[in-house]
């Protein structure tokens, strides 16, 4: 059965500026996913802000086993009931990949409670990631490191909860350091934070990159036969009373 | 130098039900403040929902290390500006401690993302704590297990990020079981939440609770001298670009 | 490719006790060695403590992607040349699933650092097993909770490192708690702690049980591509020095 | 009540080469040493590995509530029963610094299970460490960031269990990272390991790596009314059976 896979973008590859379809012709939208495209283990579909209810109607939701969320500029117009229809999504099961800019798009705030701030910098820094947990699913046939040859730098503190895993850390010739793929376990929902991947630069171009990100679609894709009901209930007394 | 600790409740004395103060004369967070009264090394004050603020100004957080959160049936009525008030003070260092029923308070929920929901009854359940881990600062002094004679009773599946420590497991008469005592760092803040504690039963006369609640309070109170930026700023190359 | 698992035990059938085979006609060993066998997904086969080399030769393990171990009188007998060996195929990769008494097996102790001891009775009390991480893989399909009519009583504090996933805790009538299914990652292997199973009762044959052990085997099978060396190793310069 | 310290290295002074004598004139030993002395709240003693017993009798572990370990060329001369006293030192509750090349120290791999290997070269090359939990009590007072301008390269991937916390991470001109400042609870006791400090440079010069060790040691120091055994132990039934 394959994975669902719902990819979204606050731009459509029509809204995105020239120097951005000088990298990517499709748009950043059309770079993630074409990483899944003509894989017969995934489904893709793409959705955008500027789409009827943010391109994430419930129809669209019940058909996506995991979300890719790509933001930048516009984090501010997404709207508020659709986060939380997403982070209830989440909660239920359904994948949630948020990459590089996403950091601060009100979905992973919403989801992980802290800021979620960083350092940064644009500065085409070489970016060179070691993998920390080489046995995890998610790194999976990737080597011990590799490199992007220019990245926007984000650098600790990066204001995460401890992730419940940390699959690999950056480094910048800047000088910095970066958690940069995190898993954190949320509901009945996996969550996967992944860096690279600014708009003008080159990284969804990567061969590990793109490994890495259909590692991690097939890793959080929900379990569909999970679904039990995620609010507090009246249990009565499963032994008797003395 | 003292931990300044505000606690806060849904309820003053003056208006906690009769059968409240039956068991606990000034309310439950008359109960709680008691907890830290007259021990030098704590400096308390009380807070409650119905005063101006919902008793949270910005001048009462500027002077809380560490911030008890006690609520059951009036969650909603707490307002969203003071619900993001508070998250931002325990992302810059206050410390939280929520107890009891505040497990599906906004707050609780706004900080780990999750419903925060359980199984539950009244059914005045013996339940018994053991400690998971002896060694955290917050279990000092206290024994392998205790027991409360009546308590009501929180069922797993508590849904919940896996917390950054599990200090203790509660075994119910009624055939359940409840991580009853949790700990997450977000932030600078430390938050920790503590299951015991319904308006009508006795627990927060317990010492054993009693300790629990002093050790978790100087724990996770503040550390002042921290006083970082939290949201994401620019920053310049640490290393030269060669 | 099918999963290559090795059950291992201190015990064949034929040198099982007559209260055992009065439960399990093929010892525990056997026993065990069901759950996997006729599925088409594992190979299975045997080893136990009697026979050269503990059952565990280089050969054996070379073609085992994940080890069952279930020990109890006779742990200070498998030597510790074999202890190590098991412990270094674990850290390239191996699985390894401890069962019920082996938690103070040799194994145990020397991967996890600790005593892994516990406070125990026998005295066929009820168990019931909560589901803590209904999402996790090993978890998949299993209820909310599920009961054991009849088990040795295991309870905390289990003096383990906090697991890496703490899957479930489990109820007694006796009045403990236990955290009964634990995940620790360790260099490039997984090895899970599963509660159930002493010898003369029946928690083999509850298929609740018998899910949770295929599901651990799948998930904890090594990875066999994952072939990186494990020592320290020296390494030239990634950038060159300014 | 002041910490007592006890900090051992393989070498004394005496037995410690010119090259090492020229940086710390008193040795590793001393120079570690020195971060604790004169200073009220700890009580330090040295101890080294010519010393009977490896300066490590059982006397002197009764008065050690942390015990600093810096260890490199000598780790195959710690008698393995030394070892073992420490490890159930350290599970009782007595704290453990791991310094620098201690990382493949038999206490280290015998505590932590896994291999502690890691990548390396020396080439003086300049480091620069962020810290990760600022508000964890081991960084207070610690900068966002501090470079040490000379160190021994330790590169990922780091073998170690995911730490219960992870305090620091290093980056290095040579374009490696590292997991620098790591904690770990077993048993009773806690242990830090933390990456600074080859015997022929001056990072325990550093004040930030001064303050770090004495924030490390303050934390991991035992809980001297923690006595509880931690042998599995027979334990009757806290309820009735029905």
């Amino acid at each position: 059965m394959s994975v669902h896979v719902t990819v979204w973008n606050e731009d459509c590859a029509a809204e995105s500026k020239e120097e951005v379809l000088a990298v990517y012709p499709r748009g950043v939208l059309g770079a993630v996913a074409a990483i899944f495209e003509g894989q017969p283990e995934f489904e893709v579909r793409t959705a955008w802000l500027s789409q009827e209810e943010a391109g994430l109607t419930e129809e669209v939701l019940d058909d996506t086993d995991v979300l890719l969320w790509w933001g930048h500029c516009k984090h501010s117009r997404v709207p508020d009931e659709i986060v939380t229809r997403v982070q209830q999504r989440v909660l239920r099961g359904m994948g949630l990949l948020v990459l590089h800019s996403g950091h601060e798009s009100k979905i992973m705030q919403r989801l992980l409670g802290t800021q979620c701030s960083l350092r940064w910098h644009e500065n085409k820094d070489k970016e060179r990631i070691f993998v920390i947990e080489p046995a995890h699913p998610i790194m999976r046939g990737v080597p011990a490191w590799f490199e992007l040859e220019a990245e926007e730098m984000y650098g600790e503190r990066f204001d995460i909860p401890a992730p419940d895993a940390l699959l690999a850390i950056g480094w910048y010739e800047s000088g910095d350091v970066f958690r940069s793929a995190c898993c954190f376990n949320m509901g009945y929902g996996k969550i996967v934070y992944f860096q690279p991947g600014p708009e003008t630069l080159r990284s969804y171009y990567n061969p590990n990159v793109q490994l890495i990100l259909r590692n991690a679609a097939r890793w959080a894709a929900r379990d569909r036969a999970l679904d039990r009901p995620l609010h507090s209930e009246f249990a009565p007394s499963l032994e008797e009373k003395r």
